[in-house]
């Protein structure tokens, strides 16, 4: 199964020449999430090519513009596409009564279904299916503000290759195997499902924007393989990050380091400095495996 | 006193890989005046490099979305560039909520104070100053939509250079002159204002979109200078346009040849066609002083 997330912006407040505001994809398998929306989200859809139409749901971590702007012109062009699937939006409260009275404005009647499901404090689970499962992450921010957990629900199994080409295994064979199954060989002998798969542990991606530095959600991002953590300053503007309920890219880095993150991507970049690489520089002294997020690019969950 | 508009957006509805949706700037000297607003308004204004601090107004014809929907983006930019002189921003009912109600989801208080004037079918005069007046253009669309007409108070008068260089007149003079004064030469001889000067008629702009094709508007728009006409469809598509409550070129060029326009400029283009020059080349036929609109253009109102 496909894990991946594509970064369509990873500006802070003010969109740039070469940056949007926030927007990112999370694939799994055949299905889209998006995750914020700011200004201009739908032309990086469309420019990236990404199929909005498997976009099921969309995450809007907190009402301030850079993470929503865009998404009442999305809502608008997938009604002007005659979408008939319908399309969750998960935002904390505010939002439905936005895009409610914008509608109304317009006098629009969408060719689809909108549904809406609010965070509050104490949910537990906003989204899950057979495969995945998604859960808040509460950042602290100057308003109400999540993050969001995309958890496996199962490990994945893939038959060895050395076990495909010992036993000569058909294709048809491998589904029931990764099921649980055994294989019959050709001479009667039936091999064990251990003996024939590698089980991979379930995979973890967080995505936390916008939040001050804070020890507060540590513990419900443990051991993620991919964290995207804002890192709207470097560390000579740690008093500037702090006022504004923000991070510097050295404080991403502990977080990820504190817990055990596999890979650190940092996003939410503040247009004051001349370059992205400043940010990974100084998240790798504490975080070695740390990145700038580029926009357009496909990071793998592993 | 430059008389101009540049384009900044003109898509219909769905924003595309070369159009943004619906925005312009009229600049009258030093003043700016924005017309309409679609997602990513912003961008175009820092990507051409207009003064934002010069705008004082923004003109919304109606509420589609392709017409607004950069407006709080706009106005959250400014607020982080810490603009301090007011905004007013002029449009039909129904803005000003969905504005303060984004504000106040975002719990943002403006650094500059934003004023709203609603437009309503009585309402005459939506802007004056010495020089320029702003009236509203009722459009007939699937909602309240005005177009708005730009109209100089007084003609330009020039000083002849002819007469700068038969009487050497010092530039310090000219001012007094073009306010009505005549010119006193070395050798005592009062030359009379009237033989200074050249006077100009003033000089009118219309902005037309959305509307379907009627004859409603044309007596408020007699003699424009310059006419930007919405054209969303080609004649082909006339019954289209007719039920969206758009209109083809044709009869964009019907309107500005009704009302004696002395150019027309046309926008708000559909995306189903494979190139701007089909809506010109139409338009031509029944006035040659057609043109499809460029963005990023700006054209003179002479």
């Amino acid at each position: 199964m496909t894990f991946s997330v594509t970064i369509l912006g990873n500006s802070a407040a003010l969109p740039t020449r070469n940056h949007h505001t926030t927007a990112q994809v999370v694939t799994y398998h055949n299905q889209l999430f998006l995750l914020d929306c700011g200004e201009g989200t739908q032309n990086q859809i469309r420019d990236l090519g990404i199929k909005v139409s498997r976009v099921s749901h969309i995450f809007i971590s907190h009402l301030h513009g850079d993470h929503y702007y865009g998404i009442l012109g999305l809502i608008t062009t997938l009604h002007l596409q005659r979408r008939t699937q319908p399309l969750t939006i998960i935002s904390p409260s505010g939002l439905k009564e936005i895009i409610q009275l914008n509608l109304l404005a317009s006098g629009t009647e969408l060719s689809y279904e909108l549904l809406f499901i609010e965070i509050h404090p104490h949910t537990e689970i906003l989204y899950e299916d057979e495969f995945l499962c998604v859960t808040p992450i509460p950042m602290i921010h100057r308003i109400p503000c999540y993050g969001y957990l995309f958890t496996e629900k199962k490990g994945r199994v893939n038959v060895k290759s050395e076990a495909l080409n010992e036993y000569k295994i058909p294709i048809e064979e491998i589904s029931s195997i990764k099921a649980g199954g055994g294989f019959k060989t050709t001479s009667g002998i039936i091999v064990p499902h251990e003996k024939l798969v590698i089980k991979r542990p379930q995979r973890k991606y967080a995505f936390c924007s916008d939040t001050i530095f804070s020890d507060s959600y540590l513990k419900r991002i443990m051991h993620v393989d991919l964290l995207y953590h804002e890192s709207t300053f470097l560390k000579q503007d740690a008093d500037k990050a702090k006022d504004r309920f923000h991070c510097t890219s050295e404080q991403a880095a502990i977080v990820a380091r504190e817990v055990g993150a596999k890979k650190l991507l940092l996003g939410h970049f503040s247009s004051r400095y001349a370059s992205e690489e400043l940010f990974e520089n100084e998240a790798r002294h504490i975080f070695p495996n740390s990145y700038s997020s580029i926009e357009g690019e496909t990071y793998g969950i592993e």
